[in-house]
């Protein structure tokens, strides 16, 4: 039986080699855009969308309308991708704004650079223009499914942030809130990505409901991450959901199996916001919680495989597997 | 000649008596798409709609589409001003945020009573919700409509607030600043109002024009009322442009008239958020100031009005003038 060293795991670049052409294509665009807009604003678009990050959306979105007969970029995919990359960043802007954060990417936000309502401002300016850019499609299909995914979007947020230092959060609310916040993007990034292509509609369905489970693993690879991750390996601050009363899978989880004492001990730090990543490590591994939350990520990506198992013969079939194997890849590098 | 006590004024409950039926309907709508909202978000979205205000957009839209043969409310009708007052109160959520407004309409703003968490994301929610509304009608022209109207009214929001504190903010730069931040919204209820109710498209045209320059005259009122105005008259806290640095139209034309000294200690004041409109009313008064901008008010009414006179024989000609009245009335309230 090979040891976790040994266990092979594909090339991570080659997985998203295919798609860099058109994330190029993206990213030419989405800059023409931003050259577009009133000159009140070019600047902090410009700023704000200068760090391109993993572009995982935009990724779901190409990789769901793939067409192996067709190599330069589909201008219809690029749209959506675009429309798809502004949603997600004007709720990174707004989200850095309700953090407080100063720093992502290894430079200031838009709100510590600038100030608030700028921050505020530019993040309706992205919703707005992703809308826009919608209604250049000639039926209102896209405008529908982003406009409600947005609102589902941000109904998840406001639902996390009233679950914030409450220990009363449920496995079920948990699961809710991370298909609301993160999961409805992903999953609506598949489904409009196979319906422009083209594809049949139960194939977009079924790419939908990739997506879907594809950003509940995604979410709790982040939470997993936050508790037992590297910063080195992850490239961002750690530790904040324990410190920040936020009640993820892991502290579910590792709440569910500590003894009463220690349950209360916790629970009352993360109320109190004391709460330790470090002091808890042991706990966390004693229980083995990393390997509980590994399991509960590869139950959401085998739901996510098997959606698309009935359609092998497509095209988008290879490119979303190996879009899930760098999804399972980045999990596997979380050592505890 | 009359002296401004003995001008006729028309009854102003009159003027906007046609349109109750149709904002009566446009509540109950909006009453029923909240409760259809996530059940994480219903309560605040609730909070935030539970005071309808002058609703004016709304206004705009159904004066724009009016048919005197048809006397119950049009649904399209209903929905476009449900979509036009969604933006606007988004945009008023994310105001308060920015401005720090703890008070409207009488009551603590929705970033008082809960947090600023939830008021930016519940003005994304309402933003997003009038976006999935408007793509409810089966061509991409109202959603292509409100997005791009949305963008430039946060553009126009941005515009201003780099212009605060800053002496070098031309009548140009005003005008384009007021342009897009409030006539946007009028112009586009307009223009949506005619549309939707199948109004040729010169009328529409002209409906546009309409909206826009009553938007402009709109905000040239609610910047003189801010330095002349009486408290109990207008309804809200006033005073605060002088005080807060932003260089409306009658602190421009104040500040041509001023001599070079006492314009180089207003700008001073302004910049170092000192100046107080007490102590500025008597210049204010014996430069003409009220007059001057009131004149400035007219011209928009003027070039608003004349935009409609072709079509006299249209059903909302005669609405819409008597909402440019209603607006007329409103200023004749301030006194110096």
């Amino acid at each position: 039986m090979p040891t976790p060293d040994t266990i092979h795991l594909p090339d991570i670049k080659d997985l998203l080699k295919p798609v860099q052409p058109h994330l190029v294509a993206l990213n030419f665009y989405l800059n023409e855009e931003v050259n577009a807009f009133e000159p009140e604003v070019r600047e902090f678009a410009r700023y704000c969308l200068r760090h391109t990050g993993k572009q995982l959306r935009p990724t779901l979105v190409f990789y769901s309308g793939w067409q192996d007969a067709i190599s330069a970029p589909n201008p219809q995919l690029v749209r959506v991708a675009a429309i798809l990359e502004l949603v997600h960043q004007a709720t990174l802007v707004h989200d850095d704004i309700l953090d407080g954060a100063s720093i992502r990417h290894n430079s200031p936000t838009l709100n510590e650079e600038y100030n608030a309502h700028t921050a505020v401002l530019l993040g309706d300016i992205l919703f707005s223009h992703a809308l826009k850019l919608a209604s250049d499609f000639p039926t209102v299909t896209v405008c529908r499914a982003v406009s409600q995914a947005t609102r589902r979007v941000c109904a998840g947020e406001i639902g996390q942030t009233f679950q914030h230092r409450s220990p009363k959060v449920s496995l079920v609310d948990y699961y809710r809130i991370i298909d609301l916040k993160t999961a409805e993007l992903f999953r609506v990034s598949c489904e409009l990505g196979a319906e422009i292509a083209g594809y049949p509609a139960d194939f977009v369905k079924a790419a939908a409901v990739f997506g879907r489970h594809l950003g509940i693993a995604y979410q709790i690879f982040d939470d997993l991450a936050d508790i037992t991750g590297k910063e080195a390996t992850i490239g961002k601050t750690l530790g904040t959901d324990l410190q920040g009363g936020k009640f993820t899978l892991p502290i579910l989880l590792l709440l569910e199996k500590l003894e009463v004492m220690q349950r209360q001990t916790l629970v009352e730090e993360m109320q109190s916001g004391r709460a330790n990543t470090a002091k808890w490590a042991n706990p966390i591994r004693e229980y083995g919680i990393p390997a509980l939350v590994k399991n509960a990520f590869f139950d959401e990506i085998a739901k996510a495989e098997s959606a698309l198992l009935p359609y092998r013969e497509f095209p988008p079939f290879k490119q979303l597997m190996s879009l899930s194997s760098f999804i399972k890849y980045q999990t596997e590098t979380i050592r505890v």
